[in-house]
């Protein structure tokens, strides 16, 4: 076999990166139960006429098909695709176990997800989301909206990352502004609006009036719209200001001055309105959330989402949910490269036992026992090599303590490989001070 | 949107069943990183080619194309597919990596694999394995064969399930023993002992003469080596008096006591020699382990694995391994469908806070912030209903205390709606019993 390679967009984790990994998805789990989230995950496959409702995605889809399957049938296997978001699959699961939740349903869900794009910094075809939604039946109560930046921003501030920046718009304001100003088709509108960072002013201009037949004076309007960014209500009287009426730019305005206002009441500075953020996802119908790292906004948003009135409904039910979701891959990647993350060691052992002799053995396999059953990572030494060839295997690993069991009646002890210090000790006494005792995330 | 229904194979866990599953996988990490295993995660996707090097499991391979790839191309994407087991990948993993880390090298791996196989009761088309592996480089001390075990036993005994049994045998003996009475093909002979528990003694003995070309005293000499089983050593004492005579048996047998007296002193009663545990896929050499839950053996194995000398190889270096899986869903799977498991309540939620109307509600906030602050997983409640309504809510989810936030001037007061006791009570300073703050699994 020769040496197998990387493949593109499918990112592997050396186990110290994993070790941070597992240490962020603990406390964004964590905080996500604090509020009270349930947990859940979903299957990752859906059939694949679920995944296709939404035209956009379409192109990103893995389709999936047993190897000794029928190629060519057009139903069973052949129809199902690998799930590009946690999203779909959740309003899935809320329609088809709607009879046995309790509404408003709370769910967070971290899980894998996969999209067949063209592979490029900071983005993955495999890749990592930990969301969090909310759903009710029929109606959703507008405070849920307001409710989620301060969810995101605990989960985000307790981890080992620069503060972050949540932008906060309504495609309502979006909508009711643009059929304002006399624009009928606000989806390319806004996605002409998405692309602002990219291609400026001028080419948003353009693109208006190609794809949305938008005049110089519509597309200056909108652009107008864009540029309004404020981190209290202000922004409302600067909607205002530009002088377009519409019922619904009203209602989104008043939703968006409700979110920032709670998130300005209880988490001071953590979000701004800002009339740019569109979102790529059509399902959106309201509040729309962006997050940025501060000092790192070129990465773009880490944790994104919004509220969808019309993704999961049967018949005369339906199901509005509002969510978000932190790209924890992506996030940590970026990270990463930047070496802005680092474990103080590779594995979890906090103490390496040391082996005198193969037949010894067991007394090491005794002292790692001992403790083990008080919470100490222990591993026996692989060999019985010189001392100095296992107190190396420690160093290697970062493994802070290595343990000389006693022989002829001589007492063990353990050395603090550090700093050389070796003193007399008992496995069901001896304890590592609190910082030794699991890796340290800086 | 009419109503989904489930996908055959793909199971999906309530939010309850999820906390158990939850539960089970942080106990059984837990103790993987206790032994000082580190943590890894592999991409979901292999080469395909890597995925067939072993005949037997080409047909359970589930292939993955971009929607919008070229169907018919050879090479790129429609070479890929999903990962079937956790040992693959990580034999290819360590050969991808052998540069950057350090030998002997634990890890452990906890992630859902796929097998386009038939589902019947217990087997899923998608599903969550716990891997734990050594592996070295060029050698493999035998230690770490008796180890396995250990670990384990010790996982297994931190969850909430019946008592375990683990099954020890090892590929050599078998190997060893078909070529001491002149049987040529050592894996028909293992496939066909390996259906002894489903056709009998009778088919095994046919089957045998079939695939193997076992005469009758030959298929009667295999049949009296896979009757043997005993708790501890004496089991090399009756493979002895079957009177066949082999360099490669006795070097089996040598390993197997090993294994059976090492876990014999460190944890009685957990291993059991039992030669004729096969197991199915083809790539084992040495010891392999099949576990049992005493009263539920009808379930068949739910922890299996082996060493492997040949799944990693580049050029002149080999890296032999050992290691050992969990089949998390299967298990949790029977446990569920015996209702064997249940959780307190069906979200992390220990308090719901009242509101006493809307224009409240950023009290009621405040509440459930300090709380939280001190670790206490809270909800606010999500409409300002009459009171009667607010505690149904936490009623129906099994929330155990509802906070009612003091009026005028009045102090806050909590009540536990089981027992109806209601106290005056401070968010800065009340703490629920132990027992409440989390959801407790039985």
């Amino acid at each position: 076999m020769s040496k197998p390679t990387p493949i593109s967009g499918f990112p592997e984790w050396t186990p110290a990166q994993r070790m941070i990994e597992q240490y962020v998805l603990d406390r964004i789990r964590s905080t996500f139960e604090l509020y009270g989230f349930a947990p859940l995950e979903t299957r990752a496959v859906e059939p694949l006429d679920q995944l296709l409702r939404k035209g956009e995605t379409s192109k990103e889809v893995y389709v999936i098909r047993r190897l000794q399957g029928d190629p060519e049938g057009p139903a069973g296997d052949d129809a199902l695709g690998l799930h590009f978001d946690l999203t779909v699959p959740f309003a899935r699961y809320v329609l088809e176990n709607a009879g046995k939740l309790h509404f408003p349903f709370r769910r967070y869900q971290i899980q894998k997800v996969w999209r067949g794009e063209r592979p490029q910094e900071g983005r993955y075809r495999e890749f990592l989301q930990a969301d969090i939604d909310i759903v009710d039946r029929d109606t959703l109560a507008p405070h849920h909206e307001a409710e989620m930046p301060l969810v995101i921003g605990d989960a985000l501030r307790s981890l080992p990352i620069p503060p972050v920046r949540i932008q906060v718009n309504n495609r309502k304001i979006c909508e009711g502004f643009y059929r304002g100003i006399g624009l009928t088709d606000p989806e390319a509108t806004l996605r002409a609006v998405d692309k602002l960072d990219k291609i400026g002013p001028t080419g948003v201009t353009e693109l208006l009036a190609e794809t949305a037949g938008a005049t110089e004076a519509q597309a200056k309007a909108v652009l107008s719209l864009a540029e309004i960014s404020a981190p209290d209500a202000s922004f409302a009287d600067a909607v205002r200001a530009l002088g377009v009426s519409d019922p619904l730019l009203d209602e989104g305005v008043e939703e968006l001055v409700r979110v920032v206002q709670t998130a300005a009441e209880h988490s001071p500075g953590l979000c701004v309105a800002d009339l740019r953020i569109a979102r790529g996802l059509d399902y959106y119908t309201g509040t729309v959330y962006e997050t940025q790292m501060i000092g790192y906004e070129r990465f773009g948003s880490i944790c994104s989402g919004g509220r969808y009135d019309n993704l999961a409904s049967a018949g005369n039910v339906s199901f509005p949910g509002v969510g978000i979701s932190i790209g924890v891959t992506r996030l940590l990647g970026l990270l990463f490269g930047a070496g802005a993350l680092s474990v103080s060691r590779e594995v979890p052992t906090c103490v390496l036992v040391a082996v005198t002799n193969e037949e010894l053995r067991a007394a090491s396999n005794r002292v790692a026992e001992a403790l083990r059953s008080r919470g100490i990572p222990t591993e026996v030494s692989p060999s019985a090599a010189k001392f100095g060839k296992q107190i190396r295997y420690a160093e290697r690993r970062g493994i802070p303590y290595v343990w000389f069991p006693g022989t002829d009646g001589a007492p063990d002890e353990v050395k603090d490989i550090r700093s050389g210090e070796q003193v007399v000790a008992a496995a069901g006494e001896w304890t590592p001070p609190r910082t030794d005792l699991t890796p340290s995330i800086t």
